[in-house]
């Protein structure tokens, strides 16, 4: 049940998505200038414009540690709400670390070590990432370097502990074994770090070192294709097909891994599915973003990628949604907004969590802050079906549970959650440093 | 794929278990004895002579939440291993509380649910049965109250967050609302708690209030009874029937579970399965305790029970495995022990982190310092079969994932963590306190 070809959607699409450019040139970055950062078989797909692409039979064998994972009908939600709605929900969460990162995590690791990479660089925020990037180096014996943000390695070290289980090196960031971080420290000895500043790190060693990488969680087109493994699933698994499919977006790959194949069959005209992502509201890239080119991390070291974007130097709100806190979107997603294939709204922080307990009191499962998004859209969308009495089947992207987010259910529990607002003048301030 | 009914191993021995007896008149305890406590379901459970006591369907809908659970080939460890041994494992962690606990807290909130009780009390350790029963509970609209050792309420924050989560109240034990714990408090106010000071408070607020019950997660029959959907649908899920089950006892119930519908098979003469309970050195009841009536609990509360004890004054060192913390042994077990249907073993503590930390990188998943102790000894089976060249079929219990004991893995990594000796005089010491 578990599928054997990734989807990729490229091909599919009425026109293709305009390519990364260099900042310098202005012109299509190449595989040459993509090559001392990732091993061949990823830039061939990050490009590629075959629909269907084998999943390796070594990478099989990893995801059937935990897929196909579960397809649940929320019966005991829909009964809590009194809705006529049928609400399915997709769960990643049950595989090794938790999320649905994983999914891309492992190809990454093995193409990698196929291509004879010694060492895995990458960064990570919260942690989910890179606990997926390390259990993947545990099962091809590659070894992994994670720069984890200063702040979240000093708050959440329950995640660097699990990295740390599956072998990897956690360096908090900024380091001092890099330029890049030696430099921060020697203006700021006592910096909490940037998702910016860790990138930059990683990028660093793994482009010095010959068998040396650099791994991506999320944003570009490979990664987005590895994670339709979710969607494939879905579709073989459900007893009906659904009128509406909900998921939460930060760089795309959760969405874009549950939607794409049923865009697929939409597409093909066999579906009439609607598709609608929520981001939160103190990092609305689809919704108050401008869609235009921009730099992929804070401090301007990546091609430029034609995004929605809140501006590369934005920094949002410190919500608990880790995941969601990125200032642009995936750009093959982006082209698919402006063509019109889903709508985005926007959640705010107390709504979701509220979603979230209410989830887990009937349902079980615990959810991480991140899909909380999706489901507190869900429970919104099956409450007007209860007032239009319409029987519509609802798919929901639940990518993690919430085990490690529990102190941030107690503030909520507490009544000491904040609900940021975020003013017009912050996005503005932050276009106006838009490259070119 | 859900068994529709439990399996109650006690008609198919060739004698009874010696009943419980108050601890006054040394006179077997009666239903009466016991009304205060426990509904009447599962007090007639408790006793009953049924082999098969059917699942209500209200039990089996929150067991689809997460049941059937996973029935997995360990093929990466065992290729770590270079094994010729094939090892399985049932992994109950994709429960909603992350253990096997809610096997028995589901049918425990249901039965008092339906007999009108609106609140249930227990206390907890480290918190694994403490929020299994909020969950339960969360289910059927019944109150619940827990009692948490202090020392974990102040320790683990997040398993009384996940508890607060599922809508239960948590009072850190000992607690000023009951007179058991004014007690304690008034002679130390900073009392770290015990787990039978836990168990006096919660049994004295079930007691005192009508429409209240008290709730146990492990020792009992009725408990080992509801755990024993795990081996019944091991038995449907495996290709090969096991030589030899494993599985790590504190209480007993987990063990039980897989193991009594495999007992069934071998007492009927269809199986020649061996079975190896697998207890920690630090609080070995079966190796080296006695078999003699004593108390389920530190304060002398509960009715004597005849069973494998260190004595119930015994206090294990603090290892991370929390929930094998535990003086005593199931009677029911014991019972059986001495029929000789199991055999018995230890593992330290060390030995089993580094099972459970080879068990992360080849098969993914973190398990709990419980049942990591069945990783141990089935480790050490599979490098016994190595030696020998045996193509022996294993399976293990695994019981719970750690995302919640990831200090304890941190300390490990960093070669922080006790390996306990036990002293015998400290046994021969609690065992002069034996009643009667």
């Amino acid at each position: 049940m578990i599928p054997n070809n990734w989807y990729n959607i490229v091909p599919d699409l009425p026109e293709p998505p305009p390519p990364p450019l260099h900042p310098g040139t202005r012109q299509p970055v190449g595989p040459d200038d993509l090559a001392p950062l990732f091993p061949a078989e990823l830039i061939a797909q990050e490009v590629s414009g075959e629909r269907f692409v084998p999943i390796p039979q070594e990478v099989l064998d990893v995801y059937r540690l935990w897929r196909p994972t579960p397809l649940m009908r929320a019966r005991r939600l829909e009964k809590a709400l009194g809705t006529p709605a049928r609400i399915y929900y997709k769960y990643e969460g049950v595989s090794p670390a938790g999320s649905h990162k994983p999914n891309t995590a492992v190809p990454q690791a093995y193409y990698n070590a196929r291509e004879g990479v010694r060492l895995l660089t990458t960064e990570t925020g919260a942690g989910q990432w890179g606990s997926a990037l390390a259990f993947a180096c545990s099962q091809f014996d590659v070894e992994c370097r994670i720069w984890m943000v200063r702040a979240s390695y000093d708050q959440k070290p329950y995640r660097r502990s699990l990295m740390q289980v599956y072998g990897a090196t956690v360096h908090a960031s900024p380091s001092p074994v890099t330029k890049a971080g030696g430099k921060v420290l020697a203006d700021d000895p006592g910096s909490p770090g940037s998702l910016g500043i860790a990138i930059s790190e990683a990028v660093e060693v793994a482009a010095a070192n010959h068998d040396a990488r650099y791994a991506l969680g999320s944003v570009l087109n490979h990664v987005l294709m590895h994670q339709t493994v979710i969607g494939e699933e879905a579709l073989a698994q459900l007893p009906e097909m659904p009128d509406l499919v909900i998921g939460c977006t930060g760089g795309g790959s959760n969405f874009a891994g549950l939607a794409f194949p049923f865009l697929r069959e939409k597409l093909a005209g066999r579906l009439e599915t609607e598709f609608r992502a929520v981001e939160p509201a103190a990092c609305p890239s689809f919704t108050r973003g401008v869609y235009a080119y921009d730099y992929g991390d804070a401090a301007g070291f990546t091609p430029l990628l034609k995004m929605h974007t809140l501006g590369h130097s934005f920094v949002p709100d410190p919500i608990h949604a880790g995941g969601l806190r990125y200032h642009g979107m995936s750009p093959l997603l982006s082209h698919m907004y402006e063509l019109g294939l889903f709508t985005a709204v926007t959640r705010s922080q107390r709504e979701c969590f509220a979603a979230g307990v209410r989830f887990a009191r009937t349902e079980g499962i615990l959810p991480a802050p991140e899909p909380t998004h999706a489901l507190a859209e869900t429970i919104a969308e099956a409450l007007r079906c209860k007032e239009s009495g319409e029987e519509k089947v609802i798919l929901t992207a639940l990518c993690g549970h919430g085990h490690f987010d529990l102190a941030a259910f107690d503030r909520y529990l507490a009544d000491e959650l904040e609900d940021y607002m975020l003013p017009q003048e912050r996005i503005d301030q932050a276009l106006t440093e838009l490259p070119g």
